[in-house]
């Protein structure tokens, strides 16, 4: 038996039969985004559905063709629906279709962008120059791509941590040694994700103080500078100021310039949360808006949220350009860099967060902005926030309709209102028309609560919606309430 | 206008043209995978191509044919070379195909696996229940899929803390409030991201205690013991002890079972590192082995190493049901769960880790453990180790070849000798041998430094591998060597 003939039991036995299933695949996926607008946004999972979803491990193969047929009827009719045109559930990003191909092509050269001479890595690296232009960032600059904001948050806390400890051994001492209780400031608005990386990295969750908002959810300045000398007179340590460039619930903006100038003064890391928010950069009418974010020490954003990436892949900026390897650079000899060949590469991502083993998620980066063009995203932002303009708009005309937050962005908080109903029977209301709404497919925001409030809450970070979209929704919300009311 | 008719820049303006460009790349991609075995492993990026991939950020549209061609001409021919059959550098993962499919299908659904009733969250919850048979980890043990071991490292560490902090609030007060200096054991063989581990938790990298291994790279137990107790003697909390099944360098196994029992003694929490070496639970030879590794607090294992999927995907599983939830849930108004609908759902992976969105890496597991069933992968496996057992032998029957490390797995480390050489002259030698391997695309093994040996690795998680590749290694190596001697 010759060496080729030798069973490679897990690279199909017949290429061009994985040819015509990838054929297959590819026209099946363009109909199925094609016509997503005639499904319903999301269906619960029947329990015929959900049995099939819980067999035993598979001990022998299976007909690919069976698999993806199987795929076809268990798991495609029941996503989770942000692909869909009125999707606008908490923060997830709609997806760029040639981003998916650029995944399989990912997939298929299976690159790890640890370290090492290869294109993939300079495409990264490429990738991370285009989204420091974006972001207006200094060019000296460092950056990495990860999975998510949350992790992004834990890397540039990770950071003002490194930092901050001056010549103390952050990294070999630990937190006992230095002694120092460092605290952390954000709004009370900020994102669960700071808290738990404040958490993870040992400094204690209650030391994230959450300082209040005014009444645009923004945070409170002069209740912070309070905080942050009330720490300092209890002999604890401010590290980290947070700044949210559109929070979670409102998509409102703390005054960053602000932020910015209290971090210099108190001497503390400026770190902007932008996992949507920051896209708004693209756009000239919203600069002001976000002056000084620019000027942060690290910032996050998430492009499989507001430049509708596939998940996952989101990025951390830093200003200093060591500040990303001075926190996470390891030497072992099984990874040690030699004089010539593949290991011979300067630049190790790996260095510069956690990940060692990193999928190549800058490929579908790569591939959308070079084939759209970061104007056409822009004009798609900017579309977004034009929807949320004209929703509350709508909003505000209804008698039925009350605008609780508004925003200069994507997100707007509404609720249906009954003269004379008591808050309970508001929240109870809202909640039976949000459910109606979801289970019935029609549309899909998610819900919050803002001042004991029940919300609807509409996040558009969907690059499929249309205006009218908007007007269904309202005259769906208003249809579905007066039913509720009338039985 | 009707809405229908209003422009969508991001999806493609003719679906048509959409799926012919698709069937394209998988064409290509089949017939580039089908060929791998004739081109070069690895070769370096040329100059003009670097170029190319160091371009301004694209403002304006570029026909995605265009981009597609491209990405042909820069990136293909330049990757990091895990796909050849003779790539056995670090310990990377070849990629099965079908996984590839399954990320396109997971980019095009676009689901995001933090909380919510769909069929992804199904399909991760299902692969969980696969990975844990698999593994023989207790069916009510609980897990999440990560993006890699180093991320797996500091899930399995967070809870290990969290677990013995007992009735102290070390998330919401931290490190200093709880006061004890913890302490972390493994052997000096240990990955480095235990160590970055340790050190973003705040426990300082200095109290990761590496213990010394015996003549087959196996931590010291008694060695162990000993550091355990001065530990104590000194006042320090030992935590968390640390086993390798399969070291990075060499292929190591520690004793696990007796780890596990001083862990059981020392009231310490037992995880264990099976990047890549976990799979071999899935030979019946190899059980004994581990034997131990299952009854371990947590333990992460790479699917991106060992069961060859594309990155990224890895897996952390913990013993006690609620150790991950207990470690990282989270509420918020935002994401909380309602009575009814797609926020019904009782599962939530963003409770059990770190990450808020996640890809849905679940599917190329799912759609490959169905297509080829566990068995398959099991004998690539064992096809692994058996090759690596004949490249042993024939080091050992070389008299140009010593090996310098032999592992029951699929790892070892040889080099070149040449008697009368001095320690020096071999390891340049040794590393010029490894150069003209890289850099002619011939074979690309990586290099470790074992007892100041610097020496050629072996890493074998490749299913394209056959007996004759390694065969080829040998005499290429003994030829380079003979030549570099000669001039
Ligand atoms: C403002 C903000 N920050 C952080 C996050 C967390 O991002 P990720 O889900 O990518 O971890 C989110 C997610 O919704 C967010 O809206
Ligand atoms: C034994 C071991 N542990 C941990 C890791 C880190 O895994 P990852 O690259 O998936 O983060 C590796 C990677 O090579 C490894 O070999």
């Amino acid at each position: 038996m010759s060496p080729h003939e030798e069973t490679t039991p897990l690279d199909p036995p017949d290429w061009e039969e994985f040819k015509a299933l990838g054929r297959r695949i590819v026209d099946d996926m363009a109909d199925y985004l094609a016509g997503i607008r005639d499904r319903p946004v999301w269906q619960p999972v029947p329990p015929d559905v959900q049995a099939r979803l819980g067999t035993a491990l598979p001990r022998t193969p299976t007909p690919v063709q069976d698999v993806y047929e199987e795929f076809r009827t268990t798991v495609m009719p029941y996503p989770r629906g942000n692909i869909h045109p009125r999707f606008w559930g908490w923060a997830n990003g709609s997806g760029v279709p040639v981003a998916a191909y650029a995944d399989l092509l990912a997939s298929v050269v299976n690159c790890t962008l640890g370290s090492g001479e290869n294109a993939a890595m300079m495409v990264e690296h490429q990738v991370l120059e285009w989204l420091k232009e974006a972001m207006r960032w200094p060019a000296d600059g460092s950056g990495i791509l990860t999975s998510g904001a949350s992790m992004g948050q834990i890397i540039a806390l990770a950071a003002a941590r490194r930092a901050k400890s001056g010549t103390a051994d952050i990294r070999g001492l630990g937190a006992l040694a230095d002694g120092r209780q460092f605290t952390v400031y954000g709004s009370t608005q900020t994102h669960h994700s700071v808290e738990k990386a404040v958490e993870l990295l040992g400094i204690g969750g209650q030391y994230f103080r959450q300082t209040p908002v005014d009444a645009a959810f923004r945070i409170d300045t002069g209740a912070l500078r309070r905080a942050i000398r009330a720490d300092r007179d209890a002999g604890l340590h401010p590290l980290c100021l947070v700044g949210n460039a559109g929070t979670v619930n409102t998509g409102a903006v703390d005054p960053l310039d602000e932020l910015l100038a209290i971090a210099r003064e108190e001497d503390l890391w400026f770190h902007v949360d932008g996992a949507f928010g920051a896209f708004a950069q693209l756009l000239p009418t919203h600069r002001t808006l976000l002056a000084g974010m620019s000027e942060a020490d690290s910032l996050v954003f998430d492009l499989h949220k507001w430049l509708y990436m596939p998940f996952d892949v989101s990025c951390v900026l830093v200003r200093r350009a060591d500040a990303l390897e001075s926190t996470f650079s390891s030497s072992a000899d099984y990874i040690s860099s030699t004089d010539q060949g593949p290991a011979a590469y300067s630049l190790a991502f790996s260095d510069r967060g956690v990940e060692q083993s990193r999928r190549f998620r800058a490929l579908k980066v790569w591939f959308a902005l070079k084939t759209h063009g970061i104007e056409s995203f822009a004009a798609s932002i900017a579309g977004n926030i034009g929807q949320i303009a004209h929703l509350t708009k709508l909003a505000d005309s209804s008698d039925r309709l009350e605008v609780v937050s508004r925003s200069d962005l994507n997100i707007v908080c509404f609720r249906y209102v009954r003269p004379g109903a008591t808050a309970d029977e508001l929240n109870r209301l809202n909640q039976a028309v949000l459910t109606r709404l979801q289970v019935g497919g029609l549309a899909m925001p998610s819900h919050t609560v803002i001042d004991g409030k029940f919300v609807i809450r509409v996040a558009n970070n969907n690059h499929r919606s249309e205006l009218s979209d908007f007007d269904f929704l309202v005259e769906q919300v208003v249809a579905i309430g007066d039913e509720l009311i009338a039985t």
